[in-house]
């Protein structure tokens, strides 16, 4: 359609570009004064057709550190929305008042459509079960920070591997790597879709197992990737019983675990990590949330061909 | 009551004071980046008591595209309304908070209320089915951007002639201008109000006719202000049926238009402009809103008495 | 835990601390341009869990006339709480984005809780009937602004003395200056309970009386603090109708006034003080509602340590 550029798959982005981005994120962390006014006069759009506050707040935090500012809603009910007004003429007009938008919408497919309608840069910040690059973007920015490469690591992905959007999205970037070894721990009737079986793992040639219990591989974790099993995904009661306590991590299981294994979540959590865990050194998650922060700055600045 | 300037009803403004908002609002077009940081450390209040996206962006853009800040709700929900705190409180207290105040309010007459308890310059951002001023300075900031003068245009206003007030002020407006001529294209429930046929058009002496059907007159006109007829308002099912198709702009209607028309609408539409319209060059409604942002910013200024 | 500063209950400040804040608010209102860019490049996070304008708009107003940016969200719909995030864990990743947070919650405790997990300075916006300490800071700004000092005046509070926490507030910061008088005015179902009688009033000698009817006492004193007194607060019908003229402050009262007392309300009013006062000379409500911004303004710089 046109020249501009938008992130709405993780898979948009070339290896390339990825470190390009990867790299601005980590200068930014070291000398953010010299991001602090880049975006003076500029504006996101923040359009939350359904809430999602720590995302949100991630963005407008981003925009804000660049100098820039903040135009926005965080739900459908504040919005024209209400009256009726199709998302292309949303798109059409706020795109006439800002420099870049980030959405959030529950239907799958509408960050895409909304690239064909607007005049500025779409940054997909959700889009149903579908996609939400940003927070690929994160996981990566943080595996990268905190092991000093994407390439060589035993990752342990853990919960809810059929439905969760984020852990096929990480699965699919971090294939791209060379060397790493992916154990993939679900209840039966959780685990990955075929497609990302085959057409990923596969196909790619990656390392993988499957199985049933944390408690099992932990100790030949580097990366440990938490997300939430929902007690209704199970197929009966006597199955959630004999395992749910294995998707909950605590300090007994992290006492198996290596000295320098990093815990990782997307957030928010309900009670898949124990509080207690949150003490421990390789607690990464909230690490995890600041660096999210950091990679949409880099984000926002490629985007607008700022840097 | 006091010096303060505000802007409750678009009649409120001399022809003069007009002529210089549209002329700093063409200025600042031209040259944003002298305009960018006037307003730093000044702040807008955008109280909203009901929800309108596209007003409040437009608004809210304007003042940040200015340097100034925003302070405000977008629905009453979160405000201290709902504590049943009274509208005279709020606009006093708000008033010693921020240095200009843009409201949008169910009730008719809010607005003008207002002013009585503001310390600062009040915007009316929509009281009702009442007015809309700034909807009204960005039609004229429109046409006389696309066609260079307010003057000697036939100007089409099609659908909801009765209870639409964009409609009113429109008419009021261009009515102040010389050799105007007025197609009024409506079905007969929908008609203007009398008062201003009566007061304005007569006695202003502005040539006007009145038709019901959009493709008898479309090839006369410079201006076609499209705005919708809601189902609801017929009479019956059958004046509905037979007229409906009337009101809708579709490419078979602007094949028979002049090659310059412009079409205007004050938005959101919802099927009254059919989406193959809107690349059409002609189609001017999206290009509008962006006008609007300006004049915005002029008005701003111009109650701060920045320009 | 850590020696992040926080300003969860007003107590928290010695007299010392309070006398700093207070002289800093006043500076500000003299030389407010030298302050006007001290927190640029900030983020003050102001998380509201229930909705209250006026606070909100207050510490937003302070923040940005230190120059800093606003992150945040104005009622619990529409942030990740409705997902079932814990307050914890959102303060711990706010507190990554944020340099300040102001929190309003209607649960008694929850700043207090805040503060274990936040790396940056908490301020109570309000939790539940507890705790209010900015509207304290703003009751002790206004009597030092108008009245000279915190010293040898006669203050008469009157209204529900029984459940407003900012009346038991204001009493505990006043006891702590020499030479006050205290007249309580309230229905016998609502006076003070008995932990203040003992623990403040007694405890610390202030002198004090307890009234029934404003109209009795109001000649004699220097500062008349107002409230709301509800009507489902008495226990029968009869006294409400008895003394329900005696709580609502109006002309014919202010006549018996002495000509420099002043009249002060926490807001949001209803209909405790008549209309007709607001044009009085010594209602000085709205003017309160203005220190409010200015303390804010000085206590964010004392917790950011900037000034």
């Amino acid at each position: 359609m046109n020249n501009i550029k938008h992130l709405i798959d993780p898979m948009d982005l070339s290896i390339m570009e990825l470190e390009d981005i990867l790299g601005l994120a980590n200068d930014i962390m070291k000398n953010p004064k010299e991001y602090s006014h880049l975006l003076s006069g500029k504006i996101l759009a923040t359009l939350f057709y359904e809430p999602s506050t720590r995302t949100r707040f991630s963005f407008e935090a981003a925009m804000m550190k660049l100098g820039g500012n903040i135009l926005g809603f965080s739900e459908p009910n504040s919005s024209s929305v209400s009256k009726g007004e199709s998302l292309s003429d949303t798109i059409k007009i706020v795109s006439t008042y800002a420099d870049i938008i980030a959405m959030r919408h529950p239907k799958e497919g509408s960050a895409k459509v909304a690239t064909i309608y607007s005049s500025v840069p779409i940054i997909n910040a959700g889009d149903g079960g579908h996609q939400h690059p940003t927070q690929t973007l994160t996981d990566l920015l943080t595996i990268k920070s905190l092991k000093e490469n994407l390439e060589g690591h035993v990752i342990g992905i853990c919960g809810d591997l059929k439905f969760g959007r984020t852990v096929h999205s990480l699965i699919k970037a971090i294939s791209r790597y060379k060397n790493n070894k992916i154990i993939l721990i679900s209840p039966e009737e959780l685990t990955i879709p075929q497609y990302i079986r085959d057409e990923i793992l596969i196909k790619e040639n990656i390392p993988f197992i499957e199985v049933e219990r944390l408690e099992d591989v932990i100790d030949k974790l580097d990366i440990l990737y938490m997300t939430r099993v929902q007690k209704e995904r199970f197929f009966n009661e006597e199955d959630y019983i004999r395992l749910k306590d294995s998707y909950i991590l605590d300090q007994s299981k992290m006492s198996k675990a290596k000295k320098d294994m990093i815990v990782l979540h997307p957030l928010p959590r309900v009670n898949e990590i124990a509080q207690e865990v949150d003490k421990d050194p390789r607690a990464c998650y909230f690490k995890q949330a600041e660096y999210g922060m950091y990679v949409r700055m880099a984000l926002i600045l490629k985007l607008l061909e700022v840097r």
